[in-house]
């Protein structure tokens, strides 16, 4: 094989290398004929000359009379002229300037006769409210130049100019051959083993969004043969072609194998974090990516590697998002062998100051990139940084947006998410942005200024009182405020129907079951280890203790799935997944907030939702809140 | 009637007051259930929650084998562990965890006997290697707030979390009713008298653009029972409507009745310019926006009153378009009653400074919104602006490609447009901006270094040499050059078949001949001037004189309509209007450039098209240039 096998080469040495390949080859965008009234947005393939003039004829401009202007010269007001009745016309405006007149006098100026003569008492200068032919557009002229964008206004530009179609570039077809034996179309009831096929869908999207038409074809197996029968028949039929998964060096990963088939691999392996095993290949003018299964990888590889190739298929700039400064939240390391794109999070101050939180890194977490606020862009050679230093971000989200969300960190319960959508429903320009650290990760969220509140339900074992000591240890100097939120039940969850008769918090300790535990710093975890003291259980003997979830949903899951027997979490989580429920204790869950935000026009409106009728609606349905205080501030500090 | 008559209302409080009304009246958005495939950029209605948790499986994250950790607790290097056929299973990544397993370990560290049984030299931890259900989306979780846009990455979440549909904002229909006697539908041969009804391709264009949904009527005659029907069916069909023209205060001016009788008036005169005749009506919960038939009125009424009508009926933020302030090029007086918007070019210093030079402010001149970088929003009680001072701007390009356009001021000639093309041709990212004001204006404009090159052909009288003495006079201490251009043929252009027997310049003053001039400032004017005097022509006797084009197709549309007999022009303008063309003299036609401009990529881009063969190619075609040192430097001042 002539291709570079899994190399690591440089990503814009790579781009930079496939586009020159491809023009090479004779890659270039197609062009079409549309009608002016389907043109918006599109891109003119030749420039576009105005075939008539607009206005197209001369054009009274005024209600009033016309004559030529040398039959009023002299006139004044003094010495005023009379124009007898066939010496003018009457016109209204818009009419047509009839032939040997040049000049319009406006009714208002014009003293008329009993025998319909008129009378002028000043005398016109040629060409007075006479819209004059080609006064806005001359035919000949270039209403618009190659390869810019038709706006609205060029399009009415267009039509008075007589053009009523244009050539335009043709949006670019592009295949998307999704391939695997495990991978199924999306259902609401896979089978285990099962992989639903979604990568097709975010990637349509991304490509409809440049302006290119996606093709997916039918899933096909991972068959040498018949993975190269599909990509034939892609690059037969489309301008581009996406091969998804298989990219990698494994025993039944083919695409490299079918590209080198049907046309050459430039590249197999590029020096980019997630999406290294990326295929940069072509077939005749039709560039072939390769492009790894986990979404995230794929998004990433889509992004640095096709985008510059569909934008040349489209002849239209498609990098549009912001690259913006931002200071880095905490300490993030990187190979010094890759670039690295981290989806991250991002807050604006309200001076406008731009902070970057890295989010989870893992190349399948796809709801990561429904989260993330930006990219962070990691270069080559980069070991990482340390929390305060400065990183480049490419903004997924308008700053306009940025400055107007409430950034949460802290303790992950349903009533944020129904918050957040109240929110949404009620007030236009008001996002939040929510991340589940658990509580001890929203007090450091909220010291470090990530965050304007934190959700953090943390019991003192040696007061049994919640959040207050643990504020006044983490803020000495104070400012901040804690708002109440909600007193809730926590309680052991257990399979449906309690096959294992769990009774009391003791049987967590019973042999022959197991527990899933929630992570380090949680609130739920801190109430379990206080619960494992007081009763004298010794945490070693507890099956599971080490197996940690990030939410109660996600604890209540693996009982759902029967890998676990039990374990601690809110009421509302056992009853999404129809678990039964032992009550262990209610606790406070509440907010702590910056002083400084809580003044601002959008705390106020969270602050009224965390107070309103609808929230407490909500959380009744969900079960097991007590709401009484929502919203008010508890304690200054 | 009850609502006010051509009222001078504030543009922002008669918003506010608009959607408030409209709010009361029951208008909000409607809804609709669609495939996640087809959701990319909609609006979610209302909340996505997760319906199944992904992965829906506890998976095997590595190829290996499965089993309980606890049959491998104690196994160390020095003390492996040997477990028999049957105690372990092997499983492919991807595969389901079996019933009993909870841990993978990886093929790697499986040492594998003949007897089919297996050695571990290390004890697994539960859940190693196990891609447990719920890692990245658990049932139940909410994946989206109401009233968020959708993401290519959200479609993968929802699709992953068992979501085949959601419901999501439907887009409104909004119709759109021309009317008039004289309006026809677009063509490329109008009569005399007929409008080109081009206001609906833009509002459509427009609507397009926010996310609705353009309809658009039949005309309508202005016969007030005709609009009333058309109105009822549009108040019926639609989510709002649009009636266009009509909207003053005049005789035929039918549309406050007709919005009177099918509904309310809540405004009708804003104090705004151009617009100031909108109406705000509605019928029912529809809003009716009556809007003034000049395009750039229309246009204006629709960005300030309408936007926000349907940015609520979207439950979108449609006001995307960057503000910024830049330093006004040149003196502009704005009338203290309305609150104007001025259309304006927008050059870009490389150290990101803006400046802005207004554009011709007639409500009909749709190119202006062709050609504009921006709008001026002058506050209402704002008589203007002096030179040098800040205003805002709204930008309706972006400052990448504002950063990235040769701006051109000056003399106009086709050559000109050809260059733009064949550069937009050649280099995507470089874009040019061309106003044309003549050469003088060309000389100012370098100058105030509100462009970086100025075309200009500008004869001395006394030297008969072109250019170089008004360069000396206006930049006496240098610091630009002079650009080779082409020379190109001026001439008298008279009509097809010269019916006049014009045969010399000085026929120009003969009895009963009507003369078209150029504006003063233009190098054809000066040249104009300088053949009379030479010739010994009074001015006073050349009729039509004071009649001003502002272009040499201006001049040439003119003398085609015949309500001219003779103007001074360049070949190429005569020849596309098929009017004969009498030579007068060789002009040498230049491009001054600052010497500051010189050097940078995009101005080297523009002299190499300069230089290049198919500009010249392209001029051969158009006819009476000769460019043989055209881009080369003449003159260093």
């Amino acid at each position: 094989m002539k291709y570079q096998y899994l190399t690591n080469t440089p990503l814009d040495k790579a781009v930079q290398e496939y586009i020159t390949v491809l023009e090479n080859s004779g890659m270039k965008c197609k062009e079409q004929q549309i009608p002016v009234a389907e043109a918006c947005g599109k891109i003119t393939s030749e420039a576009v000359y105005a075939k008539i003039c607009a206005p197209h004829y001369n054009a009274c401009a005024m209600d009033g009379i016309v004559l030529s202007a040398s039959q009023t010269f002299g006139a004044t007001e003094t010495s005023p002229v009379t124009l007898a009745k066939g010496d003018f016309l009457p016109v209204d405006t818009g009419d047509p300037l009839p032939n040997g007149c040049d000049c319009v006098v406006m009714i208002e100026d014009v003293v008329e006769s009993d025998d319909d003569s008129v009378v002028l008492h000043s005398a016109a200068v040629p060409w007075q409210h006479v819209r004059q032919i080609g006064e806005d557009i001359c035919a000949g002229d270039m209403i618009l130049p190659s390869y810019t964008q038709v706006t609205p206004a060029a399009m009415g530009a267009m039509l008075a100019g007589g053009v009523m179609k244009l050539n335009v570039v043709k949006p670019p077809v592009v295949g998307i051959i999704p391939t695997g034996d495990e991978i199924v179309l999306p259902c609401e009831n896979p089978n285990e083993g099962d992989i639903i096929e979604f990568n097709s869908t975010i990637f349509s999207g991304i490509l409809g969004n440049w302006g290119a038409i996606p093709k997916t074809y039918p899933i096909v197996k991972d068959k040498k043969d018949l993975i190269i029968n599909a990509l034939q028949k892609a690059t037969s039929e489309c301008d581009a072609v996406i091969l998804n998964a298989g990219s990698s060096a494994g025993r039944e990963d083919f695409s490299c194998i079918a590209i080198e088939t049907v046309g050459k691999v430039l590249y197999h392996g590029i020096a980019i974090k997630p999406g290294k095993p990326a295929i940069l290949g072509y077939a005749g003018s039709v560039p072939v990516l390769g492009v790894p299964g986990y979404p995230v990888s794929g998004i990433i590889v889509l992004e640095q590697i096709f985008k510059p190739i569909i934008a040349r298929l489209c002849m239209h700039d498609l990098n549009s998002e912001e690259k913006v400064t931002a200071t880095v939240g905490r300490q993030m390391t990187s190979p010094l062998k890759y670039r690295e794109f981290v989806r991250t999070r991002v807050g604006m101050s309200e001076n406008g100051e731009l902070t970057a939180v890295p989010l989870s890194r893992g190349a399948g977490v796809v709801t990561s990139f429904v989260k993330a606020d930006g990219i962070i862009d990691v270069p080559q050679d980069c070991e990482g940084y340390e929390a305060g230093q400065k990183v480049t971000v490419n903004l997924l989200r308008s700053k306009k947006e940025l400055m107007n969300t409430i950034t949460i960190i802290g303790s992950h319960d349903p009533l944020i998410d129904e918050t957040t959508d109240i929110l949404r429903l009620s007030y236009k320009d008001c996002f939040v942005a929510s991340s589940h650290v658990g509580s001890m990760g929203g007090i450091m969220a909220v010291k470090r200024c990530e965050a304007q509140l934190g959700g953090i339900h943390l019991l003192d074992e040696q007061t049994g009182e919640y959040n207050i000591s643990y504020i006044k240890k983490y803020f000495p100097n104070g400012g901040v405020a804690l708002v109440e939120g909600v007193k809730r039940i926590q309680g052991i969850m257990v399979q449906k129907g309690n096959p294992k008769k769990i009774k009391t918090f003791e049987d967590m300790a019973r042999e022959g079951l197991s527990y899933v535990n929630r992570q380090r710093g949680s609130g739920t975890r801190i109430l379990f280890d206080y619960l494992c003291n007081q009763k004298g259980i010794e945490k070693s003997r507890i099956y599971g203790y080490e197996r940690e979830e990030f939410t109660h949903t996600g604890v209540a899951a693996q009982i759902a799935s029967k890998t676990a027997d039990a374990g601690l979490g809110i009421y509302s989580a056992a009853k999404i997944y129809e678990l039964d429920f032992i009550p262990v204790c209610d606790e406070e869950y509440d907010f702590l907030v910056s002083k400084q935000a809580i003044e601002s026009e959008n705390m106020q409106k969270f602050l009224q939702v965390l107070a309103g009728d609808e929230l407490k609606h909500r959380l009744e349905k969900l079960g097991g809140y007590s709401t009484k205080n929502a919203g008010k501030i508890k304690k200054e500090f």
